[in-house]
């Protein structure tokens, strides 16, 4: 494969037109939309829409007028299609973490209802050890209130570690270090024996390649909108949960948009029906707007195959990569660690053996115009290079430039300038 | 009083040239900024930059690059200055409803580490009837969680109903329907000897009258960015609490830009030093852009005297707007709810006795080109109409022309028609 032959794969892919749909800068590789996907060109002029028309104008009435209040599940409904969920059963709301809080609280409610209220036997909150630490830091929250006892396993030994003490196993679908994919449909149905209730966070796979929440059995979902749903800068996120579990969802952040009148202002909580009690506060409006242009991004791969399609594309994207990267990076010590099987998301890990400084590599990588990000482990080497690559607008060509601008860095130790070796905050 | 003198006042207003920093239609009246600031002229264009540049652009890099990671404690300084607090002591996150529950449950529990852990006899939160539901629906919530008593008390008798059971007064400053703002300061003092714990609720004081969390010995406050701070629908919330309380600090929305260290990914919790920690998911950047231009139209007053004019222009306006009231619409049943008293916000309520429907009147005042809102109660006899006084952008003309529209409609029985008496979902 040369550069040539990956240009020839673009020019042949039936979805490189979907690319239109957004604002790249010239000359720049972005290969980090597992992080913040790009900007889709909708979005600016629904912002000054929104903006000028809506809030200026309308002001206040546009809560009605302009369908504000019902925006939560009008972007639940556009989500659920992309995650294997039926309309009714998604909204909208708050952050991936509060989301993953009430239905890991409801999950475990229902599991001690089960046990009529007593301190059970189940009181085990299942997760693996790498999970994204926000998702631990909430369970470790919940399971000090509730009585539960967290327990951290190794990734390939989730369906091994369910036992008759398990009440949730609290996982997130992609992982956002490694890359690999649990198998969703097996997890559930091992819970489902074992007598546990699943929550799946889905920030790492939703909008990246197709999911069945129902078709897999699963119970609880939450996920991110700034990632491969292309919402923005800390987008809202996004909650399910299974209709047979609707009736006796206890959530614990009861806020007024969540009642089941909120309007007629009574001094007493009552849920509302199904998901509309997983809505807490006002919606941030101006951030939904923008996430709704972002999922359209995706909606609008429909005529094309749709979320099954994008999946062909982010696999053959992230098989080209590994096959240029150990190609070309092997001999630099480059070690890929998400698996080669289709058990994988659409981003890429890889650790570099050896001395030399992988944040500075990533550093001088992105100094040449090709943008993924680092991620610390417990120690420098845990550290892993990551490159996302998002199907709607991911070229071929891109991956032959990332490669080379790897190589590249390897080759002439350019990541050994002092530039790159102090860390930021952020990367 | 006539048209032309509050032509006058405006003249003579030093405040008036502020209203230039303000998109507001031509010929529309805007009294509900008590519910949804006016759009600040600079909020398009910070939009615009937001997305285009920032996010379009910038992507990733823009968490460093445009400082949005700092963006919670950049504005949660600017806010700290208009509600009494000091730099660092305030963030902005999430939603009212989110913030109340994290502080109202870090009160609880330095309660309950007060009584050793304890089931201890100071087990009551103490709120008003007339609080704004959502308040009333956490507490509810967080009482049921934590084993307290929610006991609900007149808005009077707050200072007399704390005894030694009382774990933390949870009030809101403003009412949402009456208008009544509680003495702080004395409230304070009183559950101070108490032993008792206060929780503040800014969302009708923020941005309409000086506050003073520390002059007035608050211990924990939240706060609305959509309404006096201009901060767009759904605008993100603030919170503070008490640098005394830092330490100990423990909420249990702990997402992972709470924690000490959120890019060393640990798998173990640790809170970040002071309210960082009340941090949670990923901010919603483009809502807290248009946040950040509203609180900067509130700054602006600072050369023309900052709140404390603020205040005195809303006194003089809602006094205003009262007297004209009284003198021509008390005939028709208007009878005003709002103190005539300084123990009042920015917003004016009034019932009207008798058998009109008062939803229709509302609407149709607003069909007139007068904005303001209604609130139900209860009984058909407790809802009220409201209008919001902003001194920021009202004008005393204002106030004259909706006097002029509420003593029309009520003189021509315009409210008695068939388009006004319908109830729409939001008001």
């Amino acid at each position: 494969m040369n550069r040539n032959d990956c240009a020839a794969l673009d020019a042949a892919d039936p979805l490189a037109s979907l690319r239109e749909q957004f604002t790249l800068p010239a000359e720049l590789i972005y290969l980090d939309g597992n992080s913040l996907g790009a900007l889709p060109k909708a979005a600016a002029l629904a912002l000054q829409c929104a903006t000028l028309q809506q809030w200026g104008d309308g002001l206040i009435r546009s809560w009605n007028d302009a369908g504000w209040i019902d925006l939560p599940n009008r972007l639940g409904d556009k989500i659920a299609t992309l995650i294997g969920g039926k309309a009714g059963e998604v909204v909208c709301a708050d952050s991936t973490s509060i989301n993953l809080y009430k239905v890991l609280f409801a999950a475990l409610q229902i599991q001690l209802a089960h046990a009529g209220g007593q301190t059970s036997t189940r009181n085990v909150v299942l997760s693996e050890r790498e999970n994204f630490p926000t998702d631990l830091y909430i369970a470790q929250s919940l399971c000090t209130q509730l009585g539960f006892e967290l327990r951290l396993c190794e990734s390939e030994s989730v369906k091994q570690s369910m036992d008759s003490s398990t009440a949730v196993v609290m996982l997130t679908h992609v992982n956002y270090r490694s890359g690999a994919a649990h198998d969703m449909a097996q997890i559930n149905a091992q819970a489902a024996r074992a007598g546990a209730l699943t929550v799946w966070d889905l920030a790492h796979s939703a909008g990246a390649m197709p999911i069945g929440l129902h078709a897999d059995g699963a119970d609880f979902a939450v996920g991110c909108g700034y990632k491969y749903l292309n919402g923005g800068p800390g987008a809202p996120a996004f909650v399910w949960a299974h209709p047979k579990h609707h009736a006796r969802l206890a959530q614990p952040l009861t806020g007024w948009l969540g009642h089941a009148q909120p309007f007629d202002f009574a001094a007493q909580y009552q849920p509302a029906a199904g998901v509309q009690r997983l809505v807490c506060g006002t919606p941030p409006v101006l951030s939904m707007v923008a996430l709704d242009c972002g999922v359209d991004t995706l909606l609008a791969a429909q005529p094309f195959g749709g979320m099954p399609a994008l999946r062909q594309k982010s696999l053959a994207l992230t098989q080209l990569f590994m096959q240029l990267l150990r190609a070309r990076c092997a001999q630099y010590g480059v070690r890929i660690v998400t698996p080669m099987t289709e058990h994988r998301g659409s981003h890429v890990s890889f650790a570099i053996d050896g001395e030399l400084d992988r944040y500075a590599v990533m550093q001088a990588v992105i100094a040449r115009g090709v943008i993924g990000d680092f991620r610390a482990g417990g120690t420098p080497a845990d550290g892993l290079l990551r490159f996302g690559f998002a199907p709607l607008y991911n070229r071929f060509e891109d991956v032959w430039l990332a490669v080379d601008a790897i190589a590249d860095v390897l080759q002439n130790a350019s990541w050994n300038d002092a530039r790159y070796l102090s860390r930021a905050t952020v990367t």
